[in-house]
């Protein structure tokens, strides 16, 4: 292999890269994902990154990215990019892997779970890793039912934190918010119907807080798993806040009584 | 005119529309925006609602909107959408015009400004409008720079607060800002330099937040306008939070504070 050879359009790695921006079939197959841009490129953790594609004028940028490096000119970038302005760099990972108790904490840190339930837009599910992160969250977990953090679209939200913060994807939620009781962390229900306000709860304590789809909020049967069903008071006529905005309100209150 | 004949592709009300959808110049100069969605469009108040486009199945819809309504067909919509997949009706409205003191409330409540400094994402400023609704902010200062509240996009995000949330657009964010001090607003820039906490910081009396660029943040200048710059604390190795996070903590804050 020759780094200093242009791949072409018809290159076999060319075209797995685009199988894995447009499929999470394949990137699932694979145990790939994609991380495109300088920044996010430049946070890839050694362990997980596999491979880095960019152009030539960013072949400085491979120096310190301990991978094997392949150029390839702007046009076939275009072609495996997933943004509308590429920046001519992405690097091939593998998936960061947690077990359970992972997503509790290293111990130095009283656990604070963030739980999903089937988030559709890969922009909320990424800027929750974010906010996660930022806010001290122990760690994430993410029905089935949630868009594919490893998207393209969900893992520059993350702004990196998809290599940080724990995360786990359940095929059971009931049985992981049973766990998480198990465990004995108090979960708590983010619900339009909630009986107690946010801000009048204790999160000092081992907690989690249950996150509902977009549209429809947690399922019933979800919020019922729930110790507490916890309200953000809303003035005006809002009807419900971002899935987003709702759990930075909520991971920051947790943030702030504990500081 | 005749409210049950389908208005075609051709006409001249169609082409309008179109106009407005794709054009920040035109939707200004008629002094207009689209605000698309079945629940959008009830919640258009009668002062602001001029025009309903449906289609003929959502006929119902228009009873009990106040205003003129005019049929087209699934085909036809589709070129006056902004969506993927359209709902098939959407008003077109004239704008809400606050003067300074709007943005301050109603005398009733004690001022919370949010003021927006060239926040690019139409989602973002509508995001922001949404929850500043919800934390009872008196009113939104936006930048000349800022994207276009006026878009179909940010118009959607607003989830209606583009309707009941007193806002401006300012030429000179220097100007208002300093109007906002004359006032005795306290003003706060966020900042990821600055020295103190949000959470330690006191938002029971009139305050104003200043939000920079979602990309690099206030300018030098600006920032040094406010009374003091706050820090929103964040761990891991996140550099920053998406502007529309960083706007819903601290309203919460100030939100939670106050009640």
């Amino acid at each position: 292999m020759n780094n200093k050879e242009l791949l072409s359009a018809a290159n076999k790695k060319i075209k797995q890269l685009q199988g894995y921006n447009r499929s999470s079939k394949k990137r699932r197959e694979a145990g790939v994902f994609v991380a495109e841009g300088i920044r996010l490129c430049r946070e890839v953790p050694d362990k997980y990154l596999t491979e880095v594609y960019l152009t030539p004028d960013l072949e400085g940028e491979a120096d310190a990215l301990k991978a094997p490096y392949f150029l390839v000119d702007g046009a076939v970038f275009s072609k495996i990019s997933d943004t509308q302005t590429p920046q001519g760099i992405l690097a091939l990972c593998s998936r960061p892997e947690y077990r359970f108790d992972d997503i509790l904490g290293d111990g130095k840190h009283t656990p604070l779970v963030v739980v999903l339930e089937d988030i559709q837009d890969p922009g909320n599910l990424g800027t929750i890793m974010r906010v996660s992160e930022a806010a001290g969250v122990t760690g994430v977990i993410m029905s089935r039912g949630c868009a594919d953090i490893f998207s393209p679209k969900a893992v520059r939200a993350t702004m990196g934190a998809i290599f940080r913060v724990p995360f786990i994807v359940t095929e059971d939620i009931e049985a992981s918010i049973s766990d998480l009781k198990a465990k004995g962390v108090t979960v708590y229900a983010a619900h339009l119907k909630g009986s107690e306000d946010y801000a009048k709860l204790d999160f000092k304590k081992p907690s989690a807080f249950l996150i509902g789809n977009e549209g429809n909020g947690l399922k019933d049967e979800t919020a019922a798993l729930a110790d507490k069903r916890l309200f953000i008071p809303m003035e005006g006529q809002i009807e419900s806040l971002n899935a987003g905005v709702a759990t930075a309100v909520l991971v920051y209150e947790a943030h702030r009584q504990r500081a």
